[in-house]
Protein backbone atom coordinates (compact mmCIF):
# COMPACT_ATOMS: atom_id res chain seq x y z
CA UNK A 1 0.00 0.00 0.00
CA UNK A 2 1.08 3.02 -1.05
CA UNK A 3 2.09 5.23 2.59
CA UNK A 4 0.28 8.77 1.44
CA UNK A 5 -0.71 10.64 5.26
CA UNK A 6 2.99 11.81 5.81
CA UNK A 7 4.11 15.21 5.96
CA UNK A 8 8.04 16.31 4.99
CA UNK A 9 10.20 16.45 6.69
CA UNK A 10 10.93 12.68 7.99
CA UNK A 11 13.05 9.85 7.31
CA UNK A 12 13.13 7.14 4.09
CA UNK A 13 15.40 4.20 4.35
CA UNK A 14 15.34 2.80 0.76
CA UNK A 15 16.91 -0.85 0.92
CA UNK A 16 17.54 -2.23 -2.53
CA UNK A 17 18.47 -6.28 -2.64
CA UNK A 18 18.99 -8.81 -4.83
CA UNK A 19 18.14 -12.32 -3.70
CA UNK A 20 20.16 -15.19 -3.68
CA UNK A 21 19.06 -18.74 -4.38
CA UNK A 22 18.68 -20.15 -1.09
CA UNK A 23 15.16 -18.36 0.43
CA UNK A 24 14.35 -21.14 3.44
CA UNK A 25 12.81 -18.99 5.87
CA UNK A 26 13.28 -15.57 4.07
CA UNK A 27 9.50 -14.74 3.79
CA UNK A 28 8.81 -15.39 6.98
CA UNK A 29 11.64 -13.19 8.90
CA UNK A 30 10.80 -10.64 6.51
CA UNK A 31 6.83 -10.64 7.29
CA UNK A 32 8.08 -10.38 10.98
CA UNK A 33 10.61 -8.25 10.64
CA UNK A 34 7.58 -5.79 9.19
CA UNK A 35 5.81 -6.48 12.29
CA UNK A 36 8.58 -5.43 14.60
CA UNK A 37 9.30 -2.65 12.73
CA UNK A 38 5.53 -1.33 12.58
CA UNK A 39 5.73 -1.41 16.51
CA UNK A 40 9.40 0.53 16.67
CA UNK A 41 8.77 4.02 18.43
CA UNK A 42 9.12 6.83 15.12
CA UNK A 43 7.70 4.10 12.40
CA UNK A 44 5.50 5.83 9.57
CA UNK A 45 4.85 3.53 7.47
CA UNK A 46 6.11 0.97 4.77
CA UNK A 47 6.06 -0.10 0.66
CA UNK A 48 7.58 -2.72 -0.80
CA UNK A 49 7.51 -4.16 -4.56
CA UNK A 50 9.83 -6.83 -6.30
CA UNK A 51 10.73 -7.89 -9.42
CA UNK A 52 14.34 -8.70 -10.15
CA UNK A 53 15.05 -6.40 -7.59
CA UNK A 54 12.78 -5.45 -4.28
CA UNK A 55 12.61 -2.16 -3.39
CA UNK A 56 11.24 -1.83 0.06
CA UNK A 57 10.75 2.01 1.65
CA UNK A 58 10.26 2.29 5.29
CA UNK A 59 9.59 5.69 5.98
CA UNK A 60 10.58 7.23 9.99
CA UNK A 61 10.43 10.43 11.63
CA UNK A 62 13.76 10.51 12.36
CA UNK A 63 17.18 9.44 12.41
CA UNK A 64 17.09 8.41 16.54
CA UNK A 65 14.43 6.34 15.13
CA UNK A 66 16.00 4.63 12.17
CA UNK A 67 18.92 3.82 14.55
CA UNK A 68 17.00 2.21 17.51
CA UNK A 69 15.37 -0.02 14.55
CA UNK A 70 19.01 -0.57 13.58
CA UNK A 71 20.08 -1.97 16.89
CA UNK A 72 16.74 -4.13 17.54
CA UNK A 73 17.75 -7.49 18.43
CA UNK A 74 15.94 -9.38 16.63
CA UNK A 75 16.68 -6.90 13.73
CA UNK A 76 20.25 -7.19 14.10
CA UNK A 77 20.15 -10.96 13.85
CA UNK A 78 17.53 -11.37 11.02
CA UNK A 79 20.05 -8.66 8.91
CA UNK A 80 22.67 -10.85 10.06
CA UNK A 81 21.19 -13.74 8.55
CA UNK A 82 20.70 -11.74 5.42
CA UNK A 83 23.82 -11.12 4.37
CA UNK A 84 25.12 -15.09 5.38
CA UNK A 85 22.15 -16.96 3.57
CA UNK A 86 19.30 -14.82 1.69
CA UNK A 87 20.77 -11.38 0.01
CA UNK A 88 23.24 -11.49 -2.93
CA UNK A 89 23.54 -8.18 -2.83
CA UNK A 90 21.86 -4.93 -1.18
CA UNK A 91 21.99 -1.45 -0.84
CA UNK A 92 20.57 0.87 2.09
CA UNK A 93 20.14 4.44 2.03
CA UNK A 94 19.20 6.73 4.56
CA UNK A 95 17.44 9.71 3.07
CA UNK A 96 15.86 13.08 4.24
CA UNK A 97 12.46 13.45 2.61
CA UNK A 98 12.04 16.95 1.52
CA UNK A 99 9.29 17.32 -0.69
CA UNK A 100 6.27 15.19 -1.21
CA UNK A 101 3.41 15.32 -4.25
CA UNK A 102 0.58 12.61 -4.27
CA UNK A 103 -2.36 12.45 -6.89
CA UNK A 104 -5.33 10.09 -7.23
CA UNK A 105 -7.85 9.19 -9.42
CA UNK A 106 -11.25 9.95 -9.09
CA UNK B 1 19.93 -3.16 -11.16
CA UNK B 2 21.51 -1.67 -7.78
CA UNK B 3 22.94 1.37 -8.13
CA UNK B 4 25.97 0.97 -6.31
CA UNK B 5 29.03 3.26 -6.95
CA UNK B 6 27.52 6.81 -5.25
CA UNK B 7 28.76 9.01 -2.99
CA UNK B 8 26.25 10.77 -0.67
CA UNK B 9 25.05 13.61 -0.50
CA UNK B 10 22.96 13.18 -3.31
CA UNK B 11 19.44 13.13 -4.05
CA UNK B 12 16.73 10.57 -4.49
CA UNK B 13 13.35 10.51 -5.90
CA UNK B 14 11.12 7.54 -4.78
CA UNK B 15 7.77 7.11 -7.09
CA UNK B 16 5.31 4.98 -5.86
CA UNK B 17 2.16 3.53 -7.80
CA UNK B 18 -0.47 1.84 -8.61
CA UNK B 19 -1.44 1.19 -12.07
CA UNK B 20 -4.82 1.97 -13.50
CA UNK B 21 -6.72 -1.10 -15.73
CA UNK B 22 -6.00 0.83 -18.93
CA UNK B 23 -1.85 0.12 -20.02
CA UNK B 24 -1.85 0.81 -23.06
CA UNK B 25 1.09 2.14 -23.99
CA UNK B 26 2.23 2.34 -20.83
CA UNK B 27 5.66 0.47 -21.04
CA UNK B 28 6.34 2.62 -23.84
CA UNK B 29 6.40 5.45 -22.26
CA UNK B 30 7.91 4.48 -19.52
CA UNK B 31 10.85 3.07 -21.07
CA UNK B 32 10.97 6.05 -22.99
CA UNK B 33 11.30 7.74 -19.70
CA UNK B 34 13.91 5.61 -18.19
CA UNK B 35 16.20 7.09 -21.49
CA UNK B 36 15.18 10.89 -21.71
CA UNK B 37 15.76 10.47 -18.01
CA UNK B 38 19.59 8.97 -18.38
CA UNK B 39 20.17 11.80 -20.65
CA UNK B 40 19.73 14.27 -18.77
CA UNK B 41 22.45 16.61 -16.69
CA UNK B 42 22.75 15.49 -12.82
CA UNK B 43 21.31 11.98 -13.73
CA UNK B 44 22.80 8.96 -11.70
CA UNK B 45 20.57 6.24 -11.82
CA UNK B 46 17.37 4.30 -11.31
CA UNK B 47 16.11 1.44 -9.45
CA UNK B 48 12.52 -0.31 -9.78
CA UNK B 49 10.52 -2.78 -9.28
CA UNK B 50 6.91 -3.80 -9.34
CA UNK B 51 4.39 -6.24 -7.29
CA UNK B 52 1.09 -4.95 -6.43
CA UNK B 53 2.53 -1.32 -5.88
CA UNK B 54 5.39 -0.54 -8.25
CA UNK B 55 8.66 1.74 -6.78
CA UNK B 56 11.28 3.76 -9.05
CA UNK B 57 14.01 4.90 -7.49
CA UNK B 58 15.79 7.75 -9.88
CA UNK B 59 19.23 9.33 -7.96
CA UNK B 60 20.04 12.83 -8.91
CA UNK B 61 23.15 15.79 -8.20
CA UNK B 62 20.87 18.09 -7.16
CA UNK B 63 17.78 19.52 -6.67
CA UNK B 64 18.02 21.53 -9.68
CA UNK B 65 18.65 18.45 -11.81
CA UNK B 66 15.55 17.08 -10.48
CA UNK B 67 13.58 20.59 -11.49
CA UNK B 68 15.18 20.37 -14.75
CA UNK B 69 13.32 16.52 -15.66
CA UNK B 70 10.27 17.34 -14.15
CA UNK B 71 10.50 20.73 -16.73
CA UNK B 72 11.33 18.52 -19.92
CA UNK B 73 8.43 18.78 -22.21
CA UNK B 74 8.34 14.85 -23.19
CA UNK B 75 8.51 14.05 -19.33
CA UNK B 76 5.52 16.87 -18.81
CA UNK B 77 3.65 14.86 -21.28
CA UNK B 78 4.27 11.62 -19.94
CA UNK B 79 3.01 12.53 -16.48
CA UNK B 80 0.13 13.76 -18.06
CA UNK B 81 -0.63 11.10 -19.73
CA UNK B 82 -0.09 9.03 -16.90
CA UNK B 83 -2.45 10.71 -14.71
CA UNK B 84 -5.33 10.59 -17.40
CA UNK B 85 -4.92 6.75 -18.11
CA UNK B 86 -2.25 4.66 -16.38
CA UNK B 87 -1.75 5.77 -12.93
CA UNK B 88 -5.03 5.01 -10.01
CA UNK B 89 -2.79 6.03 -7.07
CA UNK B 90 0.66 7.77 -6.92
CA UNK B 91 3.28 9.31 -4.20
CA UNK B 92 6.71 11.21 -5.33
CA UNK B 93 8.64 11.84 -2.73
CA UNK B 94 12.02 13.86 -2.94
CA UNK B 95 14.48 13.48 -0.70
CA UNK B 96 18.23 13.65 0.18
CA UNK B 97 20.94 11.01 0.37
CA UNK B 98 22.59 11.39 3.57
CA UNK B 99 24.35 8.02 4.41
CA UNK B 100 24.39 4.65 2.42
CA UNK B 101 25.62 1.28 3.39
CA UNK B 102 26.17 -1.35 0.53
CA UNK B 103 26.67 -5.58 0.90
CA UNK B 104 27.76 -7.72 -1.89
CA UNK B 105 28.21 -12.00 -1.23
CA UNK B 106 31.65 -13.22 -2.02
Amino acid sequence: MIVDHLQAPYYAVIFSTVLSDTLKGYEETANRMEELAAQQPGYLGMESARSQLGITVSYWESLDAIMQWKNNVAHTEARDKGREIWYKKYQLRICKVEREYGFESL
